[in-house]
């Protein structure tokens, strides 16, 4: 997930210095449900390789849209493993990308949850890892314990599995869900959620959606101090390709010719290169697309004290060091980097190809550059109104002919602070033992929107106990026993997923 | 060979529409030596095969400075080709980079010629290729004969050993050279000749070089029309990366981070999109770095006048539609954009490289972002002039910390029209039937300038009868059989080589 990326890496330093003992120094679990507390702790336990080994064999199968890897076995494997966990009824769900899995457990309780895994991972090169990627070895990690080391360890797989244990687990106790549950998976998060909302509003998809009290994704959202961070929406997301060409621009060659001829031949790399600075002002920091900041809604008051007091409770020389960097935008203090992190958007190069990108030079004079860009959107600015606003302003600076192909994107999400998920994730934390901070909006995104907004409208967030990092990154991992009492290992992840449920079935 | 690539492609249609019957129409050669050109046919005709296979296992050994393959094997094998071909002093020469070979062979005679050979290919990629690059196919090619296909068929083994086959057929023929030859081989021809200054002048190479009348470099200089252009110089290079980095700059991350973090970490990449941005005028076509046409030198009425005939004697249509491009810079004439094809220096980007360059896109804010850049230089700049005005125009703007690497490069390079190598390339071509025009600048580069500038100071220049095009690019083939009689094949480009010789010796 975009969203968790992120924050798995600001998480480590970030967050709350406060840390508790009930669930995750206990062996046992204060479920809401009283005696089935140690019955799904026992199942739980008894189900601990199965689940792990289950995680292992989804971890062999690594469905990446970008590289169009395992379709349609990743959406099969998905909709099997909702059926093995106990929904009733579980469909693979075309769309105009890669399928969707849509599938609902009717406990009949009163109030019904829904789940969004995706079962896409990031690509990964193998080389770049000490372990197999695909194998999902289980290490020693220092600090940690042991870990389980894989492409989707913890961006998915791992806690959407640990959710699923915990469903295995109801199953092996008999013991009945406390919520009706609707699962919607998606096959293509990780290049953008092109085709998230068609499957989302899918009329059977969006009848089921529509009942949720909220949705929530399964995640490892602990820090290293065993906190966690709840966060109250992302920012919006637009991906795109930047590109200039000679086909398209009516200069320049059409494919790459000798470098020589630059001096008779105009550029098309010259031509994105001119293009992308009219972009942003000359420091590369504020967007200078006509009208970007125009629907930008300030911080309030209540937003500018939770970062303020997120600030408070981390490190900015830890975080500076993680990230590798000396200085914020502007040098800016620590405070008012956060502030902007959660406030302003962005339109950041994710990567620059054009003509020779090998070792040493070539010379030629490329018939076509591109530039990857991602904006981030805060609200209340909207996908189709940044694309069209970045497209106008092309435009206007006469650069009709650069391409601006975007790929995929979301609007903002927001969450209501005081909405049930957003209360039942606070309980479940406080009961576990963990500290809790509130982020009014995570820097990185995820396709909440199509949840959060119009015609859906239903809260939407993550939702975990335990600890993972390296998502997008080699050597990506998920703690499986704890040896931290303060973060939880796999099966206390999942008795938290458990409890989760519970506290929705719970609040008022 | 960068000069003769760009060369290559555009001698397709440049060049002179008037044919010559002579040398090729003939199953013979009017070599100056009276009687020895009928023993120097057979001869060469004779030795066809072992030529030719010679030059498939010269193929099979890709010397790649780039990729470091093939040293000192590469090297070797070049001083092998020598000795076999009659030299009878051949050694490999040390450099801080790859090695070189110099070779001597001294046939009694008063004058001395030298020869540049590069033994190094260009990078290539198997999949693109219709044949394996390397296996030297002989295929039928419609309109052009029998070819031999592989990566350096053209570029620059085939006509070098078109060179090579020459001696052995003096040799074979028992007939004494009518000069003496001096031989310099380097092995990074394709990255920019880095080191080929320190090889030129290493003591026993320097004192060889400046005895002779003039260096020439084998090669396949007809056009498809059978015409040949000479060049009496060539632009210069710089090749060079600019490389914007958290490391360097003290500001944006030390390597790739989440991309979200852009709304309170500068960007590399944004970086260097405004450096490059000041390199050139909006267009992309005017240099703007400080004095950077302080010393370019205004074409003279005779150059004008060589560029005119030229640009009279090919398709300015036929040249567009090679290239791909609708208009010239600034939408100028043909003759004028030949003029400054001819006359002006550029400012081109290779290459760029930045963050994530694999298929859709990563959510990164890269750490580092390179542009791959080649700067052509003309009279009476040099290369380390224009080094310093960029180093100093990036100072200046505020860009200290952007780095310019320079990976090679070479001055322009000037012969005269009159001098013994270029009335001997006239002679011969005309004696051979093929037409001749005079192109005053090389729009591209190759490191003449270390033979034609002090402190060696001898002519220098490409000369050669027959065909093949697709130098650095996939399907690089040369003309072995020609079914063209306006176009050599192998044989009369080696006897064209050997009447060279003979009309250096003769002209006054």
């Amino acid at each position: 997930m975009d969203e968790l990326t992120s924050q798995a890496s600001r998480r480590q330093v970030l967050g709350g210095g406060l840390t508790g003992a009930g669930l995750l120094a206990s062996p046992g679990i204060a479920l809401a449900a009283g005696g089935d507390a140690a019955k799904l702790a026992k199942a739980v336990a008894a189900g601990h390789d199965a689940a792990v080994q289950r995680l292992r064999n989804w971890i062999a199968l690594p469905s990446i849209a970008a590289e169009n890897r395992n379709y349609p076995a990743g959406p099969e494997y998905m909709k099997q493993l909702a059926l093995d966990a106990g929904f009733q009824h579980a469909e693979v769900v075309p769309t105009s990308g890669k399928p969707g899995v849509f599938a609902t457990l009717d406990a009949g309780a009163k109030r019904t949850v829904g789940l969004y895994f995706m079962y896409d991972v990031k690509q990964y090169v193998p080389e770049e890892w000490d372990n197999p990627p695909l194998e999902g070895r289980i290490i020693d990690k220092p600090g940690f314990g042991k870990v389980i080391t894989a492409r989707g360890a913890v961006n998915q797989k791992g806690p959407e599995s640990a959710m699923l244990a915990a469903l295995h687990a109801f199953k092996a106790a008999g013991l009945k869900l406390p919520v009706n549950l609707v699962l919607v998976a998606e096959g293509e998060e990780e290049i953008g959620s092109p085709h998230f909302r068609e499957l989302v509003t899918a009329p059977q998809v969006m009848a089921a959606v529509k009942k949720c009290e909220g949705v929530m994704i399964p995640s490892a959202d602990q820090n290293e101090a065993g906190g966690v961070e709840i966060s109250l929406g992302a920012k919006g997301i637009i991906e795109l390709e930047l590109v200039a060409s000679g086909a398209k621009w009516g200069r320049g060659p059409l494919k790459d010719v000798h470098s020589s001829l630059k001096a008779m031949i105009d550029s098309p790399v010259w031509r994105l290169v001119q293009a992308l600075q009219t972009l942003v002002s000359a420091d590369g920091n504020t967007v200078t697309i006509e009208g970007w900041y125009d629907n930008v809604r300030p911080l309030s008051v209540r937003e500018k004290a939770l970062i303020a007091d997120g600030a408070s409770k981390s490190s900015q020389a830890e975080l500076m060091k993680a990230y590798g960097v000396q200085h914020w935008i502007d040098d800016l203090p620590f405070v008012q980097a956060l502030e902007r992190l959660a406030s302003q958007p962005t339109v950041n190069i994710e990567g620059l190809v054009a003509g020779y990108t090998g070792p040493g030079g070539k010379t030629v004079l490329p018939g076509k550059a591109t530039a990857k860009i991602d904006c981030r959107l805060v609200p209340d600015m909207t996908r189709a109104e940044a694309t069209a606003k970045l497209r106008a302003h092309l435009d206007k600076h006469g650069f009709k002919d650069v391409e601006a192909n975007v790929t995929g994107g979301y609007d903002p999400t927001e969450v209501a602070e005081n909405s049930r998920l957003i209360r039942a994730a606070i309980a479940t934390y406080k009961r576990g033992g963990a500290s809790v901070s509130i982020n009014p909006r995570q820097p990185g995104s995820w396709p909440g929107a199509v949840f959060t907004a119009a015609p859906v409208s239903i809260p939407a967030g993550s939702f975990g106990l335990g600890y993972g990092t390296g998502a997008h990154a080699p050597n990506e991992f998920y703690v499986l026993e704890s040896s931290n009492p303060k973060i939880a290992g796999y099966d206390q992840a999942a008795l938290g997923f458990a409890d989760f449920l519970y506290q929705m079935a719970a609040v008022s």
